[in-house]
């Protein structure tokens, strides 16, 4: 159930065997030190998401830039991080399975947890977890800022559970998840302006209306790639819960303006066959690189277009422009999507150069319970 | 990039932590029945596909009943079967990088080995690994009987690789692969009547034409779910590489007439919200479970559809006759497609009449290089 080693450090690019998930740790670099540098001069915390890195030793290189913490949304990403050296973890979903809080609670035991909830089920059931393990458990209220998933309503009913919350002795309230899933890949500005403008007011509402009862937001979480500038300058977030910034996929790509980052996130891939002149099939099909958000880009190479992928085989178009590609070449694929692809992965192979810099290994892989 | 075992043997259903792999063993026992059953009055060969099952175990279950082997796509999936005990493998694939072909020849030290080539890199490349090894590798030509994928055209292409397999002293030719991945999810049957008919047609031409040139195809190796008591018909395949069958996807059920088979493959998930009327949300997305061929069937809910998977979340509606769902309770999932969803996954929980009988490894999880 593991992965060999794709590469070892020092090898040329075109050695490593594919497929292979590779990091252009310059363009990556610069993608954390660009989001902290935005961040900061907005005046809001950034919490990346380790839903799309899984990873302890990405999460120490955006703590360096200065990132409060890490966001999850599983229980095993939680333990994976916090056994790797994380010391501030929100699980920035719903926990509710016995089994699962019990393990949250103590894993509270060795660094900052917090949770979500959006019902009085996942509230008492935090409780309990709590309670039986002598503790008090940080709970946010999640609110349905427009992604339609989960959240409770923002009005009196999410008031409601942050009072039911700060009243239980084994809970602490800290404050509210508030993120809009579905703007982030709305296509033109003027859409995701409306869509964050609308949010941030009924989350800024519900904010007051805590207040005026006594009960602080430590927290006001959300945003993504495509959204943070706008819930940053809102002045209702105080955290940043972006992710894919770090490694910028194809669909981000895609909204206009694309989110300023560099495309740092590739799967290597090698062709397997040419059948025809015109078409080339390279050993990467969905089990490697995530199709959910439309096939990947081929990076650099002008008239080679991924028609789709199948299971174990991605089939590549090349114009009669194109340079021609022949058996045993590699070729970089951008990510539709960043997230379920590097969750296909065990190691990231870190790049300089041309040269393997670095083994990184996907630690929070398949954590899903 | 361990999931921890998500049950016990002795558990009820409702105590498997979720999201799980739920294998029920009566349905899967009985397709794998059928399918031995189907295949011996026809007097083909079956030898199943482990892109599916990704598992020795459930190789030697397949074994038991009269499998002569298994196929792979990768060499990573050849070597944990072999290293499972399987005795004969054949890679119904191409592979042409010289680190795998050394790794396959070494395989084929403690078992029987083949794999595919369909141009003359790839046999030059497997002749030369072979050579370097001190041993004689089985190449079979893949022909495109109709994918378009991968496959060198039916005809003088197809005779001439062979030829150049026969010739050199370090290749073994074993047989065409004639796989028409295509025809198998094609709606209609009158449509992949069509398709089989051709591809048969194809491939029997070049059986007959390297019979002239003396040279006889140990293995005619094809079919899939959807089409294989077409091939099995034929009097020109020999091998039959089904996989699906032994679990049977939500994608294969929607083929008219259905394949007769039940479906024995699940995840089980939790529900983790109700933020309102009407909608669940359970703790199983993309991420666990794929949805390349659409989202899952909702088992045995009248009246609940799954809408979507998120990474993590999965969304189902509920019509006002539906049975409502409460956080905390469980669904269990038809996958759209079995293959990419058991690759998601470390185990299998075998469950009979209710309770857990057993775990297996998915072995060859993510096994993709």
């Amino acid at each position: 159930m593991h992965q060999d080693r794709p590469a070892e450090p020092g090898m040329p690019l075109d050695e490593i065997d594919t497929p292979a998930l590779v990091i252009d740790l310059d363009a990556f670099e610069r993608n954390l030190d660009r989001m902290a540098r935005i961040a900061a001069a907005a005046g809001v915390a950034v919490r990346p998401h380790a839903k799309t890195h899984k990873s302890p030793v990405i999460a120490r290189l955006q703590a360096a830039r200065g990132a409060v913490g890490q966001c999850v949304q599983k229980v095993g990403e939680a333990e994976v991080l916090a056994w790797g050296g994380v010391a501030d973890i929100l699980v920035s979903n719903e926990v509710v399975g016995p089994r699962k809080l019990a393990r949250l609670a103590a894993l509270s035991r060795v660094c900052t947890v917090a949770l979500c909830a959006d019902g009085e089920t996942g509230v008492d059931r935090a409780a309990a977890a709590a309670e039986d393990a002598g503790l008090r458990l940080t709970l946010l209220v999640e609110i349905d800022v427009g992604a339609g998933r989960c959240g409770v309503r923002p009005g009196p009913e999410a008031v409601a559970l942050a009072r039911r919350i700060a009243g239980s002795r084994h809970l602490r309230f800290g404050g509210l998840q508030a993120y809009h899933g579905r703007a982030q890949h709305l296509r033109s500005p003027e859409e995701r302006d409306a869509a964050i403008a609308a949010a941030a007011a009924m989350t800024g509402e519900v904010v007051g209306d805590l207040r005026d009862i006594g009960l602080a937001c430590a927290i006001v979480g959300g945003a993504g790639t495509g959204t943070f500038a706008r819930e940053a300058a809102s002045g209702v977030y105080t955290e940043l819960q972006v992710g894919s910034y770090a490694f910028m996929d194809a669909d981000y790509a895609r909204n206009r303006p694309a989110p300023d980052f560099e495309h740092a996130l590739f799967v290597l891939a090698g062709v397997m066959s040419v059948p025809r002149p015109g078409l080339a099939i390279v050993d990467c099909g969905h089990k490697g690189i995530a199709v959910d958000s439309g096939p990947p880009l081929v990076w650099q190479r002008p008239g080679v277009t991924c028609l789709g992928c199948s299971d174990e085989h991605g089939t590549l178009e090349l114009t009669a422009e194109a340079q021609p590609l022949a058996v045993g070449q590699q070729v970089l694929l951008v990510p539709g999507h960043c997230d379920p692809t590097v969750d296909r992965h065990d190691w990231y192979v870190g790049v300089r150069h041309g040269r393997v810099e670095c083994l990184w290994p996907v630690a929070a892989r398949g954590a899903m319970a």
